[in-house]
């Protein structure tokens, strides 16, 4: 799978002052351990007011690639942090997100197709976050058509089929985990990926909720996720489920894992 | 998903001196504590010598039986052992088990006829385990076919796909999901079970990939498993992965695990 670290973001208090402060050794670190931990990807989100965000986004991509050539997700709301980002990023950047809204394919897509980069699709439109599996996929394929009349690759389409908190509704994972499979299905040519952290909102052992689901959505398919990868268990189960898939060759991952201790979080 | 404590299992050192001491106290401990974990139902098997496998069959099953109404999986490969467990057990019990080899289909079958009781069938012939998918539900077809012919209940079968070590081959996870699927799809009727551990033999933190397997196999449908209810962590997955899977309503077993400090388990 690829793992894509998610702490490099703005409405973390600690980064948000590393950000006002310029602290190019805080964020340096901040990369350097997560790709330590085995992102492979890193997102980046300046979290900060429209205003100052380009900058901001700007200083964010250019601080973490002068010492690491790891490709970035930019991921803002907002077309001009998002430009600024594109523009300052070294390599195949991917946009985080675009969705259905009609605003949002009209003004972010165009931003895939001129700086020839990857896109997150979010399944949720104008009228939000649909209740069931058939909607979503219906949102996916909105998505999707846009994004193929621009010239965008379908291989660098990444679908979050969102997750929303089960402790609001106990029927969200089934949900998510049914429209994960509809992407796999319907657009075999597509990746999907997963921010997991939704899903365990107001509930103890957020952790334990999370790495659950990740190994529920890598057996129905997922390429990918945004995650924690300083959280040890989370490592740990990924390399239990790569194992088991038959991702890792003579156990080999696996077992430096264990040497690292890695695997051991007790 | 059913729990199936393995614990009582006379292939363990301290289980055998227990069964030779007619310990009553100590096996219907072991029973208690897998109960109150939260398995449903309990393996026993006794692990003895042919000669005296019978008696101490009937044996473990009255002692467990005089304390817990609690069905038990009489766990044997001696025909003699299997009928002194099911003539001692009260209430329905299960045969743990049959294969697809001839004599196996012969002489357990028509005692799971004979006490109207369920029966575990593994994906096995005289060939051995075959080495794909295919061929594995060949063999299921074949079992389930003969319970069928005897006019065994196909909601009281059992199907364990198997699971092999992944150190051995690392293609043996994928080989039992998609066994387990197949059983899911062509014999919807049929329950399927695994017993866990093969998967991680001879690689270290057994536990970890042990509860990944089981949540890739609930992701997949899997209705019950042979675990050690006593691993705190395996509890916890369980825990989480019946949330995701919405057969926890209102998140009530998942709260009341938190509140029992069951979901922490560093």
């Amino acid at each position: 799978m690829i793992i894509v670290g998610e702490k490099i973001n703005g409405t973390l208090k600690n980064v948000a002052t590393a950000i006002q402060a310029r602290d190019t050794a805080f964020i340096q670190n901040l990369a350097r351990r997560q790709v330590a931990a085995g992102a492979q990807m890193l997102d980046v989100n300046a979290g900060t007011l429209p205003e100052s965000e380009p900058e901001d986004m700007r200083w964010l991509v250019t601080t973490v690639q002068s010492v690491f050539a790891v490709p970035l997700w930019i991921d803002s709301t907002n077309p001009a942090a998002l430009r600024a980002g594109l523009e300052a990023h070294q390599g195949k950047p991917v946009i985080n997100s675009v969705t259905g809204e009609k605003k949002k394919l009209e003004t972010i897509l165009p931003l895939a197709r001129e700086f020839g980069c990857g896109i997150v699709g979010l399944a949720m439109d104008d009228e939000g976050v649909p209740h069931s599996a058939q909607k979503r996929l219906a949102v996916v394929e909105t998505i999707v058509n846009a994004a193929a009349r621009l010239g965008v690759s379908l291989q660098e389409i990444y679908i979050d089929p969102l997750v929303l908190a089960i402790s609001t509704n106990t029927e969200e994972g089934l949900i998510f985990l049914e429209t994960l499979r509809g992407v796999k299905q319907h657009f075999p040519e597509v990746k999907t990926t997963v921010g997991l952290s939704n899903v365990s909102f107001g509930l103890p052992q957020r952790s334990l909720l999370n790495r659950t689901l990740l190994v529920l959505a890598l057996g129905a398919g997922l390429d990918a996720a945004l995650i924690n990868p300083l959280d040890p268990e989370m490592i740990a189960t990924i390399r239990a489920v790569e194992l088991l898939l038959n991702r890792d060759e003579y156990c080999m991952e696996y077992l430096r894992a264990h040497r690292q201790g890695k695997l051991s979080t007790n």
